[in-house]
């Protein structure tokens, strides 16, 4: 099974794409798409949504999975990742896959064993799971493939996993209000 | 100058374009796109993002104006609509049209005079601006086509407008990792 993790975030996305087979896991690719300082925020938005949508088509994962956000930051921060986030799901949606939906604690428990866990130890284990010779970089990368790691351990009872289905059945009505022709 | 408003909401997300020649407006054509209750957040976007996305090629605006979030909210809601604020800005962007943002008090002060003014003024203000026989309805098309009204009375010197450039230029760096060939 190949999962494609996504850590979302408006200055840089983390991605990580990794092959599960059993408890063996490899590493397909990962990194993160870094938006420029001087981008709008719609354009950084393109960005995340263009870089995801290749690199989906690139590594024709079978699922995504993706971070919950992290509740406790400050309500702008949250809301700017709110945007990120929405965009990286909407390239999940559009390639057709499903998605899965951790929060972090759920992550440190799937990967270190401890839902408190810090930052380097989740990254100490990415390394030793996936038998890589050096840490993850950025740090965004490390926490996609963490994420992507927990997906792989079996489905989490408390995951959201949404399953595509038809395109447009989402939208039950569109009311549309035009002017008589005069 | 033709002026496309969104209102965005995971639930549903107004719409209303508008023609703008100084100081009169004609409608061009409002209403909502109404998620299901039944399809998964996901999804929803997808619809959002599918639906804003016809209606753009349809409507050729010049620019698009959307309403800033309201942080009073909780922070739960306000994350959700974060997502829904998202794909609609990349719908924007990727149609190439620039971005100006308005804050509810903005599109209040612009279209009744007064920032605190309840819903029921603003529709009653946006009916008249636009000549209507009926208040515009759902209330979501009524606050999308108030932020298009709002942007026509002249650029408010905090509006947040962004000017799309080339796309690409706004990713500065992608970090790859592979693992070297066996």
């Amino acid at each position: 099974m190949r999962i494609f993790g996504i850590d979302p975030g408006s200055d840089r996305t983390g991605y990580g794409c990794i092959e599960a087979e059993g408890a063996r896991h490899r590493i397909v690719l990962s990194g993160a798409i870094a938006t420029s300082a001087h981008a709008s925020f719609p354009e950084k938005l393109l960005a995340i949504h263009t870089g995801l949508s290749a690199l989906l088509a690139e590594c024709c994962p079978d699922c995504v999975a993706i971070e919950n956000l992290f509740f406790a930051t400050n309500a702008r921060s949250a809301l700017k990742l709110g945007h990120a986030r929405g965009v990286a799901m909407l390239a999940a949606v559009e390639a057709g896959l499903p998605i899965a939906e951790y929060t972090p604690a759920e992550v440190k428990r799937a990967v270190v064993g401890y839902g408190r866990a810090e930052k380097q130890q989740v990254q100490q284990m990415v390394k030793l799971l996936l038998g890589l010779s050096a840490l993850p970089t950025p740090h965004d990368a490390a926490d996609a493939l963490a994420v992507a790691i927990c997906h792989s351990h079996g489905l989490v009872a408390s995951a959201r996993v949404s399953v595509p289905v038809d395109r447009g059945k989402a939208a039950t009505s569109w009311r549309h209000y035009r002017p008589a022709r005069p």
